[in-house]
């Protein structure tokens, strides 16, 4: 039994999905004639009461999108200094967009309105790249699965307004927030200007993004994503997919996150783990002691199935998802104290 | 009953195909391991004789990927009046890769090795863009569905190598020509440094193109990919498709040809009709007298549920397919005798 | 004694020019504090009748940066397929603005506005670059210094206006078409929305270009200069040398249009030379018969002191300007004839 | 009587600049044929030690330059967090070369071989952008004239070799390292892949920047400064004062040292002043208490003319230079003391 922590992202769809891809009614979305991406993307524009949104390969895309669409070349994009956009995205700011981005230094991924208002603020000088945009990510990938207060993400649109940002939420996961937190897709909608948001983690679809904004903006969106190469004809079985996600799989989430918690706790008991960082949804950082060699420990989880990825600097990081069930949990669970 | 000859990417998966992706096995192919995405793609690389291959979402991105990896920014290519890659990529050369388009004033799409050393041939200088790609269309499309005579292709091979030029194939509907002509696969893998060959026209899978080239150039490839965010997770679904088509969907080509010639046959008899191309494989393209109105005859034609595009200069466009069977034909042909 | 026909970029400063550039009062241009500097360009936009001007250390960065200015990445310019522009500024629309160059099929360097109607009409479709500038160079460098008729660019501006293009004048060698046309710059600078001329040609400036447009359009420039690194310290001392220029060397172009026309006459008496462009101005492109040998003709010419350049395809191109005087003139046609 | 402290960037050349200016033989150096030009070069590279030097006219471009023939776009540089290529260059890294920059967290404006080890060492990922510039400054701007430990900066060179990354010099103010740490411009040839050195800076020369590499670097140099637009034509006239700064103004620079070492000892000695920075060259850098209101001590001071800017965060900053003198001095320090 393979018990594959590596990311949310490795879930394969669950019967009912599968059942709901091969039943999708499909056309050409570079036609936009394909009902059931049309269908997804009216659901996801509703739910988070914005205007618009469109289905995307990847949440990369979708990102990468969002910057290209709020800024010119020679701008400059806030995030924090563990963003996805600026870590994971390949140097896509600068490669897709000519974007300068200055890093954050943040706490577990986020930073507060005075952090941003101390960099951003004042005068557009030559000298200087623009101040344009402001990116978040809810819940932050690299900070653990944090969440962000809302209080704070309020505060942060106001500065965005100050300084004439725009302001884009990285919501790869923010479904997880949403649940945790007991927020609405609705209080998100308002605030942002755009929205990324990935059906192929914790959701559980095969594949795709959704990037949601006023119409204006999605038809510039549009016309970046072909640009990048990223119109699918019948995209309408992946759509599918992340339909059937958004209606069912959703308040599951829960779960992960309870299982999650369940594993540091665990962890936090071993005496080989010498930190666990706080586990806000589905995402557990820590670290082994230094006279614990991590190759060694990871390739004796490894040698019983269960598989998780080193972040560097000494961190491991397991993920929960759909495809972890109570057995594999306690089997995990019995192998962590037997170390 | 729609027919509806727009174009070969408007198909749906066949039974079999439908099946195949129900049944397939998935990974995670950001991490490279889902299983049948990594079979398409030896099974492509085999097919064209050539060390790797890679899917993407679409043959945009293939194509501009493969510009991207042969070129720096400040570079020139060199392709016909009439290419995909000029005229319905969005303007990507330069976008993405900064590189400057040179256009050959080809026949049908298609022009001759003398015409490009004409233009490539010579030192390089600093006052103009650096001279490093040729790109060729097989079929061609805007040109009708035209094939190249491959003694031509190895021509331009010749002033490529000797002008050092990378050379890429845009092969959205190769198979079409390498039906038509009785051409390998492997002939065009010896080549070319590059080829794309997209599974979503003619062969009629839903979603998806393969770039192949070197093991070098697709880890290059790989790179850009992810920079363009066409990395997809369970991507194996779509995979599924292309392996059938490339299995049981190469072949059957021919019977869109027959049907685009007796469409033409019938075209050819109409007197409202005043010109009609060649027709090689499964477009085509005519022109109806000055004095019908195009609105008119199409939107006459729609009423009758046949679709088809206008390209404007008063030229017209049917494309055959899989979707279009004995039945519609008949009809289509009873229509167009009728008006 | 060596008669430099190679381009009118080799002048060097006259004596009145050199004492001005001496006694120039400068400043910190970065800090916009350059009084001399200040003065060129208000005296050049007052000249034109436009807004704003900026200095900047050549035509091609000028040039690049009214491109720029009108565009976006993934937009698409119209020029003659001889432009300057595209053809010796390096692929610099792809490389700098990521946009696409559209060429027209002109004549010595100028098109129609029926021709730019005919590319540039229609509705903006997401498949295809951006219709966004139409440049035009006057006179034409690679068209022989050839003068544009003034209706057709009026007509022009019709079509660039009912598409919404900018339009942009490559004025590198306006002048000589104003002394040989008898038009002014005033009507020049109602017509474009920018305008680049060249110091360093035809007036004998060592160094320098002006972009002219809108106040809103220079601050873009502005900004555009300091991302390329043209910002300049005590930029004074170019700019006394261009005030004197724009002040004392401008109708004198008139000798080298007259210089241009003899010479033109001498070579068209030759039996060796089987073609003779038409000459408008200061430049005179020819071509020798098929069993003269071209390196030949011209390393005997330099062993005169007499030097030109070869464009390739067999013309050979010889420029006057206010270095060559009247002995040159008739050491030059001395050794023409007795070739 | 004027004394402008803003920067080192505002003196106007000496009589002896002045006539060495006006004497100076010039060519074309588009064609690479201006005698001055090339000698300046020539001396340059002779001095460093390194094969090549280009003449530009701004050190922004000759940064630029150095970092885009370093890298391909979605290549990643590493530089303090006030690198001038970061801060001032108008975000050129991004636009210019589609770079993105890494900041590390220095101490004014220098960083260690340990900090840059720790975030550029490891694998290539093509999740990141791919490391392949590192960036130092030397003296640093924004860290007050500061000048690098050349320990440091061979260990940082060991770094980079080890991680396959290029070391690029930001040298806009080297000399006056070398001046005040008795350093040789050779051993700074021999550690760096590139150094750009500024003449308009405490060398007093008008206009123009130099960067030194090897033959093949300078090779692509030239071909990205055309495609910046930075060659000039009669270019020998600033290349004249540079070849006077580098003969005639290099030692100097220690008085410039020495006066700003007195300015700093009085500022500390004023009661209305809470911090002085150190003062290791000609830029001092400090803090007026806060019950001081900073608009009317600088605007005060103006009322004298005297002049400096605010950097923001209640930091002030004066730049000594050669036109400074000792009687301006006295009053400096006169007004400083009775304020």
């Amino acid at each position: 039994m393979e018990i594959n922590l590596i990311s949310d992202t490795v879930t394969k769809p669950t019967k009912g999905m599968l059942a709901a891809m091969m039943a999708a009614e499909v056309g050409d979305d570079v036609f936009k004639t394909d009902p059931t991406v049309n269908k997804l993307q009216t659901l996801a524009a509703e739910r988070f009461g914005m205007e618009a949104a469109l289905f995307f390969p990847s949440g990369t895309m979708a990102n990468q999108t969002a910057i290209k669409l709020h800024t010119q070349p020679g701008d400059r994009m806030f995030c924090d200094k563990w963003a996805h956009v600026y870590n994971y995205e390949g140097g896509g700011a600068a490669f897709n967009a000519g974007v300068t981005s200055q890093l954050i230094d943040g706490h577990r991924g986020m930073f507060t309105a005075d952090q941003l208002r101390a960099v951003a603020a004042g005068n557009i000088d030559i000298h200087s790249p623009f101040n344009r945009l402001v990116c978040i990510e809810n819940t932050t990938n690299k900070g653990g699965g944090a969440c962000w207060n809302f209080k704070e993400l309020e505060a942060i649109r106001e500065v965005a307004d100050q300084e004439k940002l725009a302001y884009h939420l990285d919501g790869a996961r923010l479904f997880n927030a949403l649940v945790e937190k007991n927020e609405t897709a609705a209080q998100y909608g308002k605030l942002f200007d755009t929205i990324s948001i990935c059906l192929s983690k914790g959701l559980g679809a095969p594949v795709g993004s959704i990037l949601l904004g006023s119409e204006e903006d999605m038809q510039k969106a549009l016309r970046i994503r072909k640009l990048f190469g990223g119109g699918m004809r019948q995209a309408g079985f992946l759509a599918a997919a992340g339909i059937y996600a958004l209606e069912h799989q959703v308040t599951r989430l829960a779960e992960d996150h309870e299982k999650a918690k369940r594993i540091a706790e665990v962890l936090a008991s071993c005496t080989y783990v010498s930190k666990v960082e706080p586990v806000d949804t589905n995402i557990i950082i820590f670290n082994v002691s230094d006279d614990v060699d991590i190759e060694a420990f990871m390739s004796r989880m490894q040698s019983k199935g269960i598989l998780f990825i080193s972040m560097g600097q000494g961190k491991l990081r397991m993920v929960t998802h759909l495809d972890i069930n109570e057995s594999m949990l306690s089997l995990l669970i019995q192998q962590l104290k037997e170390f």
